[in-house]
C-alpha cells in the first residue's frame, strides 16, 4: 500500500500536502504536564479501549505503535515523516501512537494533550483532511467525552489551541518566493490576519529546500468552517505569487541553468548530504513545475524526499553514518534515472 | 577530413599531444627583429616559392593562410589550435602561415625566427613527429639552403635555440599530480635535467584543465635524437606517477563524487564558462581514464577541448560574447550525451 505522501494531490506545483490536528483532552485526568504516572498509565489505556472500539467506524484501522521500545532511529523516522512532533519523542514512556496503514491518519496519545487527532493528505485538501478528522473525533468521543466548556470549547493545556483545537497547515514549496527574499514580509503581513508562516518541522525550525508550513494560529472566536476558509483564501493568493514569480524566474537563463544543473548533480553524485539534496531536489521541482523538466513526477520527489531522511532511510538496514550520504546518493539516482536526451 | 586533434594517440591517458618545432632561418637576410619592410616581403615571397616547388615532395600539401587579412577572431583561434604562437598574431602584416588541412603541419613564417616548422601529433609519438619536421626541413632546405654554423649548428636569433634549433613538447594531462600539490617539486627537478613544465599554451601560462607542456629546454650540444630519448624517457617516469596517483584517488569515494559530478554537470548545465568546462572535462577525463567513465571517448573530450575555446567556438557564427557560454553548454551537452542508466 503507498503511503499518503507517496502521492501528489491538488495544487501539487505549490501544495506538498495538508495536515489538520485536533487538540483534545478526556475530562477527569490533569492534563499531561501534570500527570502522575498512574494517571498516565489510565489514560493510555482509555484512549487505547476507545480506539479498538471505534475500529468498526472508522475510515481506516489504526495500528498501536508502541512508544516505549521503539528504536531512536524509528522514533526520528516518524518525526521526519510528520507523524509525530519532535517533542513527542523526547519522552517516550507513558506515550502511544496510533498509526493508519497508509500514514494519512495518526493519534498522538500524551504529548502537550492528552489526544492529537491528525489526518494529512497529498496536496490542498483542507475540506477533506477537516471531515476525516472530524470523524475520527466524533468516533472517539461517543466513548471519550473530551472535556468541553460551553463558552470556551474544546479544553487545552495550551490557550492558544482552547476553543475549536484546531490546527490547520498547508506544506508549502515556495522557492522562487524565497528566491525574490519577500517571505519575511509576507510572514509579516500573514500574522495580522491570524496565520503563521514557519520552516519544515514547525515552529522555529529552518525551511528546509523551500518548504514552508502556512497554518491557522487562531482557534478561539471563530468556526472551524472559518477557520479552514480563511486559511484556503490566503494560500490562494500566496500560491499565485508564487506562481507568477516561478514563471519570470524560469525564463531566466542562470535559473534554468541552476535548476538543471541541479538535476545533473541528483543524477550523478556519488555522495549526497540530506541538506544538499534538498536543496537540489527544490530546484530540480520548480523544473518540474515550469514544465522545465517534463519527466519527472511529483510523486517521484515527494517519495524521496521522505525515504531519504536520514534516520528513515537508515532504518532499513543499520549502516554507519558515514556510509549514508552513499546511500542517498544511490537511492536518488536510482528514482532520478537518467533521460535519454 | 579529421583534424589531428580529434584523434588521440599512443599513450592517450596521460600523453594528449605531441609536437615537434624547427627553428630555421635564411642565410641573407637578418633575423625578423631586424629586417625592412622589404627583407620581411623577400622573406616571405622566398619560403612561399621553396613551400611551392616543395609540394610535390611534401608528405601533405601546404596551403598558404593569409595573415594581414585574418579577422581577429580567426587569429585567436590559431593560438588556440597551437597553430601558431600567441606573439605570432600580435603583428600580422609581413608574416605568413602555410598550413596543411590536418592542422599537423604548420609553418610560421617571419615569428621570432624566418621560418619555424612545426608537426603535431595524437598522443606520445616524438619519433614520428620528429620525422616528419625533418622531412619538411630537408624539403625545404633544397631552396632556401637555411643558415647553418659548422661549430654552432642551425643559427636562430635567440641562443637558447641555436643548435638543432629544436623545440620537442608533450602535452600532458596530469589532474592526479596536480592534486597532489607535487608538480612544484617536478617541476624544479625537470630543470635541472635540461627540461621545462609550462602551462597549456607556453610560457608563463596557466595550467588550464591540468594541461600541462613538457619540453626540451636545451638545443645545443646534443643531437636531436639525444634530445628526444631524454625527452621521452623523463615523460615516461612522469607518466608512472601521473598513474599511480589516479589509480590511487579513484579509489576515494570523494573523488569519484568530483568525477561524476562533473560529468553530470557537463551534461546538465545550460551555461559554461570556458574556465569551468576546462576544470570539469579534466575530471572527466580522468575519470575516462581510470575506467569510472567507460562511454566517453578522448577523441570526444580532445575534439569538445579545441571546439569549445572561446575564439573557436564563435568561429562559425557571431555571437554576443553573452551567448557564448550558452552555445558551449549546448555543444558540451551534444557531444557527451547522457547514458542510459
Amino acid at each position: 500500500m503507498k503511503k499518503w505522501y507517496e502521492k501528489s494531490g491538488p495544487q501539487a506545483d505549490v501544495v506538498i500536502s495538508t495536515r489538520v490536528r485536533l487538540a483534545r483532552n478526556l475530562p477527569d485526568i490533569p492534563f499531561p504536564a501534570r500527570m502522575t504516572q498512574q494517571q498516565r498509565r489510565q489514560m493510555e489505556e482509555t484512549v487505547r479501549q476507545a480506539v479498538q472500539h471505534s475500529q468498526a467506524v472508522l475510515e481506516k484501522p489504526l495500528h498501536f505503535e508502541p512508544m516505549d521500545t521503539l528504536s531512536q532511529l524509528a522514533a526520528i523516522s516518524l518525526v521526519e515523516r510528520h507523524l509525530a512532533s519532535p517533542e513527542f519523542i523526547t519522552q517516550r514512556p507513558g506515550r502511544a501512537l496510533f498509526l493508519s496503514e497508509d500514514e494519512s491518519v495518526s493519534v498522538m496519545v500524551g504529548e502537550e494533550d492528552h489526544v492529537r487527532i491528525q489526518v494529512m493528505q497529498e496536496g490542498m485538501e483542507l475540506t477533506q483532511a477537516y471531515r476525516r478528522a472530524s470523524a475520527l473525533d466524533d468516533a472517539l468521543n461517543t466513548s471519550l467525552h473530551f472535556a468541553f466548556d460551553s463558552r470556551l470549547g474544546y479544553l487545552t493545556q495550551c490557550p492558544t489551541n482552547l476553543g475549536t483545537g484546531l490546527r490547520a497547515s498547508l506544506m508549502l514549496h515556495l522557492p522562487a518566493l524565497q528566491e525574490g527574499g519577500v517571505l519575511g514580509r509576507i510572514a509579516g503581513d500573514l500574522s495580522k490576519l491570524g496565520l503563521t508562516l514557519r520552516g519544515t518541522y514547525g515552529e522555529g525550525s529552518q525551511a528546509v529546500g523551500a518548504l514552508y508550513q502556512l497554518s491557522n494560529q487562531v482557534s478561539l472566536g471563530l468556526k472551524e468552517e472559518e477557520a479552514l476558509a480563511n486559511l484556503q483564501s490566503i494560500a490562494m493568493q500566496i500560491m499565485e505569487q508564487e506562481r507568477a514569480a516561478r514563471a519570470e524566474l524560469a525564463q531566466r537563463l542562470e535559473q534554468q541553468d541552476r535548476i538543471f544543473r541541479s538535476l545533473g548533480i541528483l543524477r550523478s553524485a556519488c555522495v549526497l548530504s540530506s541538506e544538499e539534496f534538498m536543496k537540489r531536489i527544490s530546484a530540480v521541482r520548480m523544473g518540474v513545475s515550469t514544465g522545465l523538466i517534463p519527466d519527472i513526477s511529483y510523486d517521484t520527489i515527494h517519495t524521496l524526499i521522505v525515504q531519504t531522511q536520514p534516520a528513515t532511510m537508515m532504518q532499513n538496514g543499520r549502516i554507519p553514518p558515514a556510509q549514508r550520504d552513499a546511500l542517498r546518493a544511490k537511492l536518488v539516482k536510482e528514482a532520478l534515472g537518467c533521460a535519454a536526451k
